[in-house]
């Protein structure tokens, strides 16, 4: 993800946002693999302690793409130092955690992003728009499973697989993502009852999970994720079903979308000019790559730092982020306890 | 289904099977009615009661395709009679029910078939085989979902809408299939943690359920149905994710079956010559229909009757008809208790 | 394709058709043979010698399924005696036979078909009506091709394969399906460019074709056969692009059709009770398979010889057959003059 | 093109290749329009005479994105002095003029590429290794269509629909990416029989195109190109069959290959760690957009530049894009001639 933020922030100095990004610092925990990365990717400084750019008061935008163990004290410390922060998801390893972070950021008053930068795929934003203008009628079904298969043959010293980094494993890596777009596309869940298991032998974290869902208005879903469908490489799929038409989306394909009227699915390629974000790029029918969504991520953060729309109505705020660990979590004690949970928020 | 059994028993006369039907006679609660089937699609007799039937000495096998509410009492005369049976699912309106037409069947000491005839596409039987020869190592996550779209704009005087003669919604007729699937392809469900929902105002019966599941052997899945997704028309979809490969099948598409090893999906056009089925039919390439199935189901029947293989090695026998019957209760249990329930059997 | 007829003959008794034919007999040459098919497929007599078929009064419709050199013969005979006949396509070995058969048939009135049965698969049916009611507008492009791989491994010793029984190889077998696909979606071809290549050694018939074809009104198209393209069973794909629109369709996806408006694709499963011959069959999303094209081809003669539409007005007539032969040997023609050549035809 | 050349040599000052590009100039002929375009897209100067910059010791690489009438007089000066060479395809306006850019260039032993960025798209550069690696066997088979559907409402004032500029209409714009393709996946084009179209009143350069083609080797193929393809936005698909194997590509589906063994097709996503170009960027199952394709291109060619691998192994060079013109103007002849027509090379 260094990677990837590091990329968009470049490119978004050449896109119509209201602000040009510049790269003051990168640090990260050894000297070397940090000068490198600052080098390649494009920033002035390379650093080993995130303290030195809390306290540096050229930047006005720190972005956490560490491992999620790190997500805490140092958002909290650059929110403090009045710096508006995006963080990868999941917020923190906790929803405790979470909503700790959440509440430090609204304290401080700075703009806050949690990293689902699924909401800034075209085809999804598409989705949102479709919703809102009520051309699937009322939703009555949302289902969603992310598979990968890449957990068979993985690595075990990964910080992915440690349970003190990662907190949980396919539920906070992939079924977060699934359970952002939930919330953002249909609304708040309002129960779960779910299973949770680890299959490979020696194993801390999940690889896979199952859960049922209802959500506040009633109606219902489904939620899967697994690090072991063999075959899948990062099949983020997902359906909504209204009263008045459907659609469908696959990350592995994410310039398209299948939508339906009463009738039939309809293929969209994603690219007319009228399309969410296509102002950016190219011409119809010229796709876009992964890469872009975390350019539209960071350009809706920056619109919002300059105050464009006041916050950042498309999130995910750190709200979202606490609230999908809230849903998170009531995944976990329905696995755990055998019976449908409620999902219920501090406040 | 009438006319599709019909259709089938006919081409059995025509095909490399043990035995040749005679259609001896066909029942229905209209003289009319029956007296145009009868003349259409074939049979010598056309009678308004059902009991001829089971009183007429020249009829060895009883096919019951009537209204779920109409199972029970004839399915049990004819075994009692000694003749050969195939009932449509879902078996009984209660799993109790189901026990006691299996029961009866058993000690008839005739062959039963409860009619699940997706176990009959040759896709479907491909997965089986693949499955047993271990192609796709151990079995870890099983998916389903079957939508259709017709329950928006359909008519609320259908004998499916009425309690009394359906038992259920789209669990009963589409949720069954795929709980039949799941067991015939991967083993016996445990445990289900279930929403079930009835969307549309005044219906009495479900059109939607989502049910998170365990496996005997501890592995997860998902199924669903619903008669309200748009643009679905008769989408039964399953994946089965194994730790060597997966398969994915679409009943829209039911010559084709997606295969994957350890990398990726392969296309495989089930149509050739060693396929299951097969050799009853045509060229590579030239698919085959729904209709199929059926004559693919009642050929097994024929020849577990002519004593070929005992008993019918493939079923759907009437103790899957009630194993099945017992997951859906425990479904309906688990979204009124609001907790994951045990599958128990009677014995 | 005997068995394929057969069967159909079979199934069209119990249809809702105006003729419910009768299978008198069935001819071949090994008498064995020819009496294990009468038996299996349900004929009432097997003959060796068709002459006997051609005398015999009770029979009016003679169907020929048998290789490319011995339809002229029989065909002509069965005219003469006042039979109705379905004759396999290619008609004749050559244009001018195709033209002969024509003649004798129309001389001898009598309806005559030739076997372009996927003029009666539902979607290319459906592609017809859209054409002639103008939602496409003006069509502007055609392209199909039709591929096979089983020539790369095929038995050298197949009547197919050689010259004096099959006339052609792919041009023959699979091109001229496509040609009168053609015909009857666009209109008459006018000219075609075109290389005709027998690949693997040894071989006698061509083994691939391409072919740069206009149309009368001046618009272009493509067309291609090939028994050796791996991973093809039977693709035979066309693609008609309008003003207004454009469909796509795939014989391996026979119950499907992509049609464009002028935005995007739509995908139709075409099982709706309103789609063509979908009246004789299954709800929606229960899909036909090949074999049932070739009962609606029969049954669309049974309507003809009942007299229901005076000719048979989707034909394909044996002046479809002739038409078609004239575009093949226009191809042939070009191929080897290396210039562009006019379909002429004979009158 | 200017946006993503600009995009994608400023992307290669951070990604792993042998030289920076320092983004010097960029000129136009509206004075304003280069600013605006020189401050978004980080140019340090916006000139309007390219002969400034032909003038300008700092600039190593000239790269011309200019409509098709103005490619030959500042390529042909840029070489002479000196500078590396990107053109945008189509080369010359004609297949002479585009000889005499070639030749100017070898003169001037400078690199230079023609814009084929369809050859850096990953998935076809793993056909091209597929094929050099025989894993497909000998090519039998080549197809391709270039389908978009902008033609219908275009406005008729754009440079693309004007002859003196653009030289021809979706031959040059579209045919000339597929004969690229053609050539450099499976070898040098002997023969064309073809037909070209203006479809659109008052259009004064081609709309449509279709071709029959033979190669070198004897092999068949056919190419087409349309503007007017209804629900085609971007449809660049190409198939190779060869003995042992076939791949089938989609433009809009960049990231994907469809690869056939001698029984069925896999459908590969070219995102893996070892396919071509990945090493870029993301982890598996991560997209790229179409403007990667312009990187590739760029990147391979300050690798040629910086020595790396003598000339641009991969091209496509100025060479190729004679290559390519020659067989355009191949195909037109032949529309013209009604006869098969040969390609031949000025030498």
């Amino acid at each position: 993800m260094g990677k990837a933020h590091s990329r968009a922030l470049r490119e978004l100095r050449h896109l119509d946002v209201p602000l040009r990004p510049e790269l003051v610092s990168i640090s990260g925990r050894n000297t070397e693999t940090i000068e490198q990365a600052r080098s390649l990717w494009g920033w002035a400084h390379a650093l080993t302690d995130w303290r030195e750019q809390v306290a540096d008061e050229r930047i006005g935008l720190f972005v956490n793409a560490g491992p999620n163990a790190l997500h805490a004290e140092p958002m909290n410390a650059a929110a403090r130092a009045g710096k508006h922060v995006l963080c990868e998801k999941p917020l923190g390893l906790t929803a405790h955690d979470s909503y700790e972070l959440w509440q430090e950021a609204e304290r401080a008053g700075i703009r806050h992003l949690c990293g689902f930068n699924y909401r800034f795929v075209p085809a999804v934003r598409l989705t949102r728009e479709l919703l809102e203008a009520g051309e699937l009628g009322e939703v009555v079904h949302f289902r969603a499973r992310y598979l990968q298969s890449w957990g068979w043959e993985a690595d075990p010293t990964l910080w992915r697989f440690a349970p003190g980094e990662a907190g949980s494993g396919a539920l906070g890596d992939l079924g977060t993502h699934m359970i952002d777009l939930a919330r953002y596309l249909v609304g708040e869940i309002a129960t779960a009852s779910a299973f949770v298991r680890t299959v490979v032998p020696g194993r801390e974290v999940d690889d896979h999970f199952v859960a049922a869902i209802e959500f506040e208005n009633g109606m219902l879903g489904t939620l899967e994720a697994s690090r072991l469908a063999r075959g899948r490489k990062n099949s983020n799929v997902f359906e909504v079903n209204g009263s008045q038409g459907s659609v469908v989306f696959d990350l592995e394909r994410l310039n398209e979308l299948e939508i339906a009227d009463t009738e039939s699915f309809r293929r969209i390629l994603v690219t007319e000019p009228d399309h969410p974000f296509m102002r950016y790029w190219w011409p119809p029918g010229h796709i876009l790559g992964w890469g872009e969504t975390v350019v539209h991520e960071l350009g809706h953060l920056l619109e919002a730092i300059a105050g464009e729309h006041g916050v950042a109505p498309h999130g995910a705020t750190f709200e979202d982020g606490y609230r999908c660990a809230e849903v998170a979590e009531a995944i976990v004690r329905s696995a755990e306890s055998g019976r449908r949970e409620q999902v219920t928020y501090q406040s």
